[in-house]
């Protein structure tokens, strides 16, 4: 049986990149199946049309996910199984072969973002509209010579765009972590990449709604002498100032002492969610694909 | 001389309302200046070009404005001065009378986001298109009588529009915070509202760049009994998993304890910046507003 791969579309996203070096590792005939937006990637594993869905979660620069992070808040029986770690490099695509027409740069609000020095100092007059996905703004570009698009190198071959500038980021550290997500009943069956190092990733209210009560919590970890790698706070859209916290620490969700630490999470928690163990795969190897 | 307060425009915006109840507080006279996007509001406070900005922070529904907490730990000289908590009460406008001629809705993304369940609902077949703010989609709508926009009852007002149907928003608790920026050395001679109650807002990077080591910060604010309101991570742009922290804390920044408590903090943190020192006035009395 062939296992589909859902992923931010269309085809030339970064998430494709990401979902294009996770099919590597699956042991069986695989298909990359593209959807429009986060949304309804989720939503394809969950109803059991994909395996595998590919999913954005944090940027260096630009920070979380949001959507993602709350999606997976409310859905329930999905598992997060695997990250990949992407350096996202930035080109400038357009029909035209220099900068001295373009009038118009069409890109995601984030890739405008992390480009916006560049932007400031090459195309200050340049007329700046947002798309759903760097992918989505390639659409514009055809039999338009005033337009250009942010997107990756990637793309320019599959779409066969000139690449008139890369990179053109503002920090070149620009890194995208994605979370391959499945169902929690699923046989994985993949590799985890070349590092055994393994992570898990929780997120939970707390009950007195208040982020001073935080300090339980992480006092928990801390005493286990557990790592944590990341923090994030997301509104629980009840009231201004409740929170939800999202939290990845080192260490398997199978061992025995990081069980123990979960179950007394529980007691300094209002509801805790389990979102996944995976490892990461370091995709800086691959830039050429970016 | 007139005190200029910049915010976020064109007139209209959500921003506008809280810069008009801001305004009410100034001992002097004053106007309202309206600038393109965030960035626009403080690098005017910055060169001396107004006096006090007005910029959100965070809502309770889509989390922190990123773009103000990255630029306020950029930018140096400035302090936060007041903070306002407006009900964001969204209100679909229209030329037209009934949503039956609707076929397109301008709006921000955030806006749009936050009636999703509310435009499936009655306006399922229309065209969503993102606009840079509220007001600004509200351009689309002149001789148009296809198009709606979704912002405030007061944007409606201003532009002789209809406010077919109101409030709209998924989530009734949908509430706004808002900053008022100053430079440091600024006398500031405004009223902060009718409570006393004083807040302070810091953020601050770490010296051993992992998420573990905020337990440190956060024992410090605990053992001194002193009242977190508001947690906040965000990428250094540095590296992916290296983190900035913005905490808000109850207690005013000239009081002795809170004095002791930032000089403890400047020992196990890297960079201490001290956001200022302010009270909340909030807006949901003067709901006709928005």
């Amino acid at each position: 049986m062939v296992v589909s791969i859902a992923h931010l579309g269309p085809k030339g996203t970064y998430s494709e990149v990401a979902a294009l070096a996770f099919a590597e590792g699956v042991h069986r005939a695989w298909d990359l199946r593209s959807y429009a937006n986060i949304d309804g990637v989720l939503a394809a594993i969950a109803a059991g049309d994909c395996t595998f869905g590919v999913v954005p979660v944090e940027n260096s620069i630009q920070g979380s996910v949001t959507v993602t992070l709350d999606r997976l808040w409310q859905l329930q029986g999905l598992q997060v199984c695997q990250a990949l770690v992407l350096p996202i490099s930035h080109a400038i695509l357009s029909m035209a072969t220099s900068l001295e027409t373009v009038q118009v740069v069409y890109s995601h609000p984030q890739a405008l973002a992390q480009c916006y020095n560049w932007l400031q100092e090459y195309l200050p007059q340049a007329k700046q509209i947002a798309s759903a996905s760097t992918a989505e703004s390639l659409q514009h570009l055809k039999g338009e010579p005033m337009a250009a698009a942010i997107a990756s190198r990637h793309a320019a071959e599959l779409y066969h765009l000139n690449a008139i500038a890369h990179p053109i980021n503002d920090y070149p550290g620009n890194c995208t972590r994605f979370w391959v997500v499945a169902k929690t009943d699923v046989d994985l069956d993949i590799d985890g990449g070349e590092s055994g190092d393994r992570y898990t990733s929780i997120a939970f209210s707390l009950p007195e709604n208040a982020p001073g009560a935080l300090l339980d919590p992480l006092q928990v970890l801390a005493d286990r002498g557990i790592n944590l790698t990341r923090i994030e706070s997301r509104p629980t859209k009840r009231l201004l100032g409740e929170y939800l916290f999202f939290i990845d620490f080192e260490g398997d969700g199978d061992r025995a002492d990081i069980q123990d630490t979960l179950n007394e999470l529980r007691s300094h928690t209002e509801i805790l969610k389990i979102l996944g163990s995976y490892s990461i795969i370091n995709l800086s190897n691959r830039g050429a694909l970016a």
